[in-house]
């Protein structure tokens, strides 16, 4: 389990890959280029995470489903715009057995193209709408860039697509934004800050009218897209002749939208709480809230071990993840070092003195701090203080994404602050499509478009002098 | 929603896609041969089968873990005999975008191969052992048999393979028996009937030292092999060099196992419990366990549709997957038949009589009884209920399968039986390999192997006329 410490700001990529390592959260070692394993404890994390998103969507009244993995090159190619985005990162089954297919199949990129057929079959009128879900699964991308754990895979494991399909432009624009307030709220659970722009045209979602993006910024400066919505207007439904009958008897096509996030969103919740100590997890997703560690002492072991074992008992019964760590080969220390690794939020220590005292302590994973807490309110004390440390790692973690935001009105500011990989900068545009693109050609940084929220924007565009109009997001990204 | 009625003896296959069809539990018209799409309600049912397994596994030690889809062709070549028996039928990806890739990867047909390589890096020494993991993945075969919905496809979607390592052979011949308990409980929880049987050594899994099977028997008639248990040996960890250091510190390699079941499992519910109204589903896994239907009479209105208000807060709050139907565009005779083809076990009518009269009418599913409940009792009579229909079901797909079972002496009696795909035939045999396998062609048939369990085997072989040792299992199957 030893793992270099202190290394999270020095070296992120390092950190990241050992950490994951070594709490067994994500085991990248694979050997097919891209692709990682999550064993047990990753595994967990994972599917807390999902069971969020799963919570929200249900309750929005989506349904979950399961649609196949191979799409035939015809399918795939229908939407032109989409074809042309996704077909130089296609992986292609062309055999089966000892046989060319007769047509090859896509491994699937996103699936799209792969709903919209069931959709022209399940969708005969206007009582049919709107559709709304989901389903989480692998999808394939034979990436040309570095791939990076997680972060830039060729099996993206962990791919939650939301699908719907509305009868009018605007139902299906007021489901964008009611998809904008579930990540926001998704994120929010997981106390991962985020900066939400409508992606330039030049960079939305291969097929889309429009796309907004959620990108958070990583330790190493570099901001990551963790969430999109993309309204796709008619450009599916034209291509897939999925249609509707209205009330007054004509036919329409349906209007649809689309919304996904990955395991970029474990990368992020990782990479943004955990510390030169290991993972930090918010209660709500770790796979283990408590750890409870017996301090033994000659001669009150008993004790020790008993009480340590009541504490366990109580935390169970109140509903809490926890473990009891009673191993008598291994000292508290290297406990103590094994589980902050492990990022378990909350550690309960029983010694010798707690016993005489009546108490329990309490230590935070976030900032080890130290409580001594009365045996009758443990269950309340490790409530408050899940609760307490829910709070801090949101607000840190915002104040990390603040202090990595900035706004500068100058072309040098902006060049150096993206050189330098300090963060996301805010810069007054013109708004033309062709001034961004020489802009961002000249930063070598992306574009990652402009504010969603109502801003105030003043003075000449940053690049090419014009008025300015809106406000522009910059950055090196993932 | 109107689907053909009356056919499951008639014509099970189409009766199967109907019914799955109509009931949004599965959609087969996916424009890829033998890959299906999972709708809500299916997908929900496909979900609560799982946990019923995951339950069981989580309970007994295993970690749900994620391993990469694709699998190199140097990889999945490493064991010989495994190799030899999935090639004919593996999924290769060759291109990624515009390049043919330097090395093809499979569709992992299973994934022995893909975890090996892990369990080397994670397994040290004999502290480590035993390893107990699982995970529920798609699998892809390229099946040059007909296809069936869910039954024979070329996507499995609901593939749980569970995977195993042990320091002795021993150990590994334990697990394996506790894994044929395990299936046995989780089959139990479903009302499936099962037989099993270890399978001949000609049809063992690719590199097993021995499989054990389990089988039910469908409405045509047709054995359907529905899961499966194998010890391993060292076949997999000697091609892969997966090794521990024992006590003593010397090496050895680890001894393996596998065990899976499939989407297959669904289909036998289905099959085996629907009938000719549409699904019958066992309360455990329903996704809607109990609708309430409100029979409104003029003038009553407000009272009946009220109480069914009540009704369905109760069973709610009790915790029961409830919903209420008041649709008022709808009659209660289309209801019964929309929520009767969902194979929904209980519904709950009140009309003004039940009102009146202080009670509900409880209706069961399986064999559409009724029982007028008094207000009070609602709760505990509707779990009383779903107890006795679990009961029932169980009972009556055992005394299916007992129906379907043949003991014979002679090659006649089984020929004739098999061939009128009546169901398992059991024969004295001989035990010998080349006889087994002459009966198998001879009869145009699948010797499904020999009964685990102990048997009085008596007379002569019903083949070869020697003394027989064993007793054999033969059937039309999928």
């Amino acid at each position: 389990m030893a793992v270099p410490r202190n290394k999270k700001h020095e070296n992120f990529s390092e950190w990241f890959e050992q950490v994951t390592l070594h709490t067994m959260v994500y085991d990248y070692r694979f050997p097919v280029k891209g692709c990682g394993v999550w064993p047990g404890y990753g595994f967990k994390l994972r599917k807390n995470v999902l069971d969020v998103m799963r919570r929200l969507l249900d309750e929005s009244g989506h349904e979950e489903c399961l649609f196949p993995t191979l799409i035939p090159q015809s399918l795939l190619g229908k939407e032109a715009e989409h074809i042309r985005s996704f077909e130089g990162e296609v992986f292609w089954v062309t055999r089966g057995g000892f046989t060319e297919l007769g047509e090859r199949l896509a491994l699937r990129p996103t699936s799209e193209t792969a709903i919209m057929p069931m959709l022209k079959l399940w969708i005969k009128d206007y009582k049919d709408l709107p559709v709304k879900l989901y389903q989480v699964v692998s999808v394939f991308r034979c990436e040309t860039k570095a791939t990076h754990p997680m972060i830039r895979v060729r099996e993206v494991t962990t791919f939650k697509e939301g699908h719907s399909a509305h009868a009018t432009y605007e139902d299906a624009e007021s489901h964008v934004w009611s998809m904008v307030e579930l990540y926001k709220r998704f994120f929010d659970e997981l106390c991962i800050p985020y900066l939400i722009s409508r992606r330039p045209d030049w960079d939305k979602f291969a097929g889309a009218v429009y796309s907004i993006a959620f990108d958070t910024v990583m330790p190493d400066g570099r901001a990551l897209q963790i969430g999109t919505v993309h309204h796709l207007g008619q450009n599916f439904s034209k291509a897939f002749d999925v249609k509707y009958l209205k009330p007054d008897g004509s036919h329409e096509y349906v209007w649809t939208t689309s919304y996904g996030i990955s395991e970029r969103v474990v990368a992020a919740l990782i990479s943004i709480h955990g510390d030169d100590h290991g993972l930090v997890l918010p209660p709500n997703v770790a796979p283990i809230q408590v750890v409870v560690i017996p301090i033994p002492y000659k001669g009150r072991e008993a004790e020790v071990y008993g009480e340590a074992r009541r504490a366990y008992g109580e935390l169970k019964a109140a509903g809490f993840r926890v473990v009891i760590d009673d191993r008598q080969d291994a000292t508290p220390g290297s406990k103590f070092y094994e589980w902050e690794l492990k990022g378990v939020p909350i550690r309960v220590e029983i010694g010798p003195r707690d016993v005489e005292r009546g108490t329990v302590t309490l230590v935070r994973r976030d900032c080890l701090t130290r409580t001594a807490c009365p045996w009758g309110e443990l269950v309340n004390y490790v409530k408050q203080l899940a609760e307490r440390i829910t709070v801090d790692l949101r607000e840190a973690a915002w104040r990390y994404l603040k202090e990595r935001t900035f706004r500068v009105r100058s072309l040098e500011e902006v060049a150096e602050l993206v050189k330098a990989r300090r963060g996301i900068v805010e810069v007054p545009w013109c708004g033309r499509g062709e001034c961004g693109l020489t802009l961002e050609e000249g930063l070598e940084a992306k574009i990652l478009g402009t504010a969603v929220e109502p801003v105030m924007v003043e003075g000449r565009c940053v690049n090419c002098d014009r008025e300015a109009t809106k406000l522009l997001r910059t950055a090196k990204t993932y």
